[in-house]
C-alpha cells in the first residue's frame, strides 16, 4: 500500500544548559540548548523521519513555527517518491516564492527546511536500512549530483566538475569503508575550553582530554585578551606542544581586532582561530587570513548558505571549512559544500556539539571520507560531551574517534522520555521549574508586602 | 505621569495582490503582498508606534511570532528613554544572544527586530512633533553617530568619519530643505513593468509614466530571453531614448548568465541591472560589474546586513545601493548604510512598493539628502502605485516626485478598516474568500461524487 506523510509534528524541546554555563563563550553568555524537533509521520507501520534546528533557547518557538509553514509541502506526499528523491522536495522548499522573501535562504527559513529535508534523509536511511553515510557513500555519482542545486554556483563549480569529483572519490572507497568501520573518525573536544569555566576545570578537563585519545583541543577566547593570555599558557602547559590547540571568538571582533588579538595569542601556538569575526564578512575574513598567517583561520558554523560558501573559497578566505549539519538547507546544500570545499581543496572540519549537532554531522564527514574526498589528513569532526543521552542512536567515541555508526537512519532521533521531560513550557521539567519560579516570586511579593 | 510600553500588538495583514498579476517577476510569480504588522502600545493617551515587515504571503505568521518573541525587550520599558535613544533597543535586539543564534541579523528573525525599531523611531517622531527625515535632519550629528553600531562596520568606516560625514552633511541644510518642500524627492516607477502584463499594458503605463513626469521606469526580465528583448524593444519605443530604463531580473541567474543576458539587452540601453543574482554573492556582483559595464549594477532590497552592503561597497560590486526600509534592522541600521554609501561615494536609489515601503523609505532618502550626501544627483527613489490607500499618512507624487511628508512619524500607521479587512484568516476579506473556497471544493466534490 502507497505511504504517504501524514504530518509534521513538531517539539520545541529546551535544555536548561545555561544554569551550568556549559557552552558559554564571548558572544553566547548563557545558552539553553534547544531543539525545534519534528517527526515525519507516515500513514505505514514503517519507519518515521526524524530531524531538528539546533538554537540555543529563546526563538525556539519561532524556529518551531518556520517548520510548521513547510507543511503544505510535505503532507500528502509519497514516502517511496521522496525518499527516491529528497532533492525535489529541497528544490520544491527553497523554491517556494512567498517563502523565500523572508531569506532568501538564510536564518530561520533556512534552517527549518534543513529540518525538513534532514528528517526525509532520515527516513530514507531507514527505509533502505543504513546509516546515511553508507547510503551516501553507496549512492550513485550521477545520482548525488542531481541531489545538489548549482544555482549560484556554476562560476566556482559545474555539475560536470561535481560528477568528476564523486567518481574520483569512488577509487579505494571499499578500503576506506573498511578502515573506517575499524578506526572511527578522528575528532577534536571542545569540553575544557568553555569561558565559564574556572582555570582548574580546564587544566583537569584538558588533560583528561589528551588521556582520553583526543589531539585537538579547543578554547574560547574574545572576551578579555589579558585572560586568554592566561588560559592559552595554562591549556599549553597541561597538553604540552604536540597537541593541537584551536581557538573560537565566536563572532566577537571587527577585522582588525582580530588581527592583533590572534598575534597577541600567537606564542601559544594556536592552530586554528575560529570565527573572528561576523559570518557575513568574506572580504575581512581574507584579510584576517593574511593577517594572521600562520595561525590558520576557520569559519562556517553560522554560513548561511551554499553561496557564501562559495565566496569563502573563492577570495581564500579560510583554511578550514566548519560545515554544519543544521545550519543550512540539509543533506542537499552540504552535499554542494562537501563539494566545494573538495574542489578547492581545503579540508572539512565539522562544527558540532549543542543538541545532536554530532549526531548529524559525523554522517557527512565519514561519506566525505569514504567516497568524495578521500581523506582524514588535517580532518576532524568537533567532539562535545553533551546531551548524547537524549538520543536514541547517541555518537560513540572512542580513543578521540567517532565510531561509524551502524543503525539505519540518520541518528536524529530523540527518545520518548526526553520529549516528554523537556517540551518547553509543558514538559515535567520545565512545568516544574516555572512553578518554582512563580512560588518565588509569589514569596518575593508577599515578603515585600510584609515589610 | 511616566508613559510605558504595554504590548506589541501584532496583526497578520495579506492582500490578494496575486490574482492581478501585480508584482509578479522572474522569481516571485504570484506574490500576496502582505505585512507583518505592529502597535507599540503605551500607557498614557499620547501616540503609538507603528512598524511592519514586509512580506508576499506565506510565512506572515511565522513573521509576526518573530515580532512577539521581541516583547520581553520592549513591554514595560518607558517611552521617553526608548524615544530619546532608540539605539539602545537595538542594540540590545541584536545582542540578544539566544535570538541571535537565529540569524545572526539575517532574515526573518533580524526583519522582526527592523519592524519593532522602526516602530519606536515612529513613535519617536510623532512625540516629537516632526515627520522622521525631519527628525534626522535636526538631529545633532554626535547623537546620530552613537545611534549606529560600529560592529564589524570599522574596516570601512570609523566613527569619527561618520561624524565628518554628518557634520558636512549640515552644511547648506536648511536651503535643502526649503527645495525638498518646494520640489520634492525624485521617483522612478516599476508600475509598467511586471512580467504579468501584457506588451499593450506595458506600453499604456510606459507611455503614462512619461506623461505623469517620471524620467526613469524599469522593466523586469529573467524569465525568458526573446520576450525580455520583445518587451525591452516595446518600452523603449514607447518612451523614448531620453526616459532612463532600469531592468530587474531579481535573482534570477547564475553570474555568467547576467553577464550574457544583460549584454543580450544592452542596445535598448538599460540604465541598471538589478539583483542580477543573488543577494549573497558579493563577488559574483563584483564579477557581473566588470561584465556588463556600462550597464550600471544594482542591488539591495535583499541584502541582510550592514555587513554585506559594506563588502559589495569595498569589493567594488555596485554602483547603485538600494537600500530597503524594512529588510534590515530598522532606522539605525540604515544609518550606517547611508553612511556607508556617502563614505564610498555610491548613489542611494531604494526599494519600495510592496506594502507601505514607499511610505518608509522616502523619510530616508529625504534625511540623506537634506543632511548626509546632501544631493539628488543620480538618486532616485523606487514608486509603485499599490495599496497607498490602506495608510493613514499614504505617499504624494507630484509630477515624478514624492512630495515631503509633513505629519509627525514615519508614515507607517494602517488604517483601521484595512486592519479589520485584511487580517488574515479572520478579517472580512479573507473569511468570505476562504469560505469561498471551501464552498467551491464542496460543489467539486459534489460533482465528483454524482459524476
Amino acid at each position: 500500500m502507497l505511504s504517504l506523510i501524514t504530518a509534521i509534528e513538531t517539539h520545541d524541546i529546551r535544555f536548561p544548559t545555561s544554569r551550568e554555563l556549559d557552552g558559554s563563550d564571548a558572544m553566547n553568555p548563557d545558552p539553553d540548548y534547544s531543539a525545534a524537533y519534528l517527526v515525519l509521520r507516515t500513514s505505514d507501520g514503517g519507519p518515521q523521519g526524524h530531524g531538528f534546528t539546533f538554537t540555543i533557547g529563546r526563538g525556539n518557538d519561532v524556529q518551531v513555527a518556520a517548520i510548521q509553514a513547510l507543511r503544505g509541502h510535505v503532507v500528502g506526499r509519497s514516502v517511496a517518491e521522496l525518499c527516491a528523491d529528497p532533492g525535489a522536495l529541497y528544490r520544491d522548499l527553497i523554491g517556494d516564492s512567498q517563502l523565500r522573501w523572508l531569506g532568501p535562504e538564510k536564518g530561520v527559513m533556512h534552517m527549518a527546511i534543513g529540518a525538513v529535508v534532514n528528517a526525509v534523509w532520515d527516513l530514507a536511511a531507514k527505509r533502505e536500512g543504513k546509516p546515511l553515510w553508507q547510503l551516501l557513500a553507496d549512492a550513485d555519482p550521477e545520482w548525488l549530483v542531481s541531489q545538489v542545486d548549482f544555482r549560484y554556483l556554476s562560476d566556482a563549480l559545474t555539475p560536470d566538475e561535481a560528477l568528476e569529483l564523486l567518481r574520483r572519490g569512488r577509487e579505494g572507497a571499499a578500503e576506506r569503508a573498511t578502515e573506517l568501520l575499524r578506526r572511527g573518525y578522528p575528532a577534536y573536544t571542545t569540553s575544557p575550553g568553555w569561558l565559564g569555566y574556572s582555570d582548574e576545570k580546564l587544566i583537569r578537563l584538558a588533560q583528561q582530554a589528551v588521556a582520553d585519545g583526543f589531539t585537538q583541543i579547543k578554547l574560547k577566547v574574545g572576551a578579555d585578551l589579558a585572560d586568554d593570555i592566561r588560559r592559552c599558557r595554562t591549556a599549553r602547559a597541561a597538553v604540552g606542544p604536540d597537541v593541537r590547540m584551536a581557538i573560537d571568538a565566536n563572532q566577537r571582533w571587527n577585522v582588525a581586532e582580530a588581527i592583533e588579538w590572534t598575534n597577541a595569542l600567537a606564542e601559544f601556538d594556536p592552530y586554528w582561530i575560529e570565527e573572528p569575526t561576523s559570518p557575513d564578512d568574506i572580504l575581512g575574513h581574507a584579510a584576517i587570513r593574511r593577517g594572521v598567517s600562520p595561525v590558520k583561520v576557520a569559519t562556517g558554523e553560522h554560513v548561511q548558505n551554499r553561496i557564501v560558501f562559495k565566496q569563502l573559497l573563492q577570495a581564500g578566505a579560510i583554511d578550514v571549512l566548519q560545515l554544519d549539519s543544521a545550519r543550512v538547507a540539509g543533506v542537499n546544500e552540504n552535499l554542494a559544500v562537501l563539494l566545494l570545499a573538495a574542489k578547492f581543496g581545503i579540508p572539512v572540519c565539522p562544527h558540532a556539539g549543542g543538541v545532536g549537532l554530532c549526531e548529524l554531522v559525523q554522517h557527512l564527514s565519514m561519506f566525505d571520507y569514504v567516497a568524495l574526498s578521500g581523506t582524514i589528513e588535517d580532518r576532524v569532526i568537533e567532539y562535545v560531551d553533551h546531551l548524547h543521552e537524549h538520543f536514541v542512536d547517541p555518537v560513540v567515541i572512542d580513543d578521540g574517534h567517532y565510531r561509524a555508526p551502524s543503525l539505519p537512519g540518520f541518528s536524529a532521533e530523540l527518545r520518548p522520555a526526553t520529549i516528554a521531560t523537556y517540551t518547553y513550557p509543558t514538559g515535567a521539567f520545565w512545568a516544574a521549574d516555572l512553578a518554582d519560579a512563580d512560588l518565588a516570586a509569589t514569596v518575593e511579593s508577599a515578603k515585600e508586602l510584609t515589610a
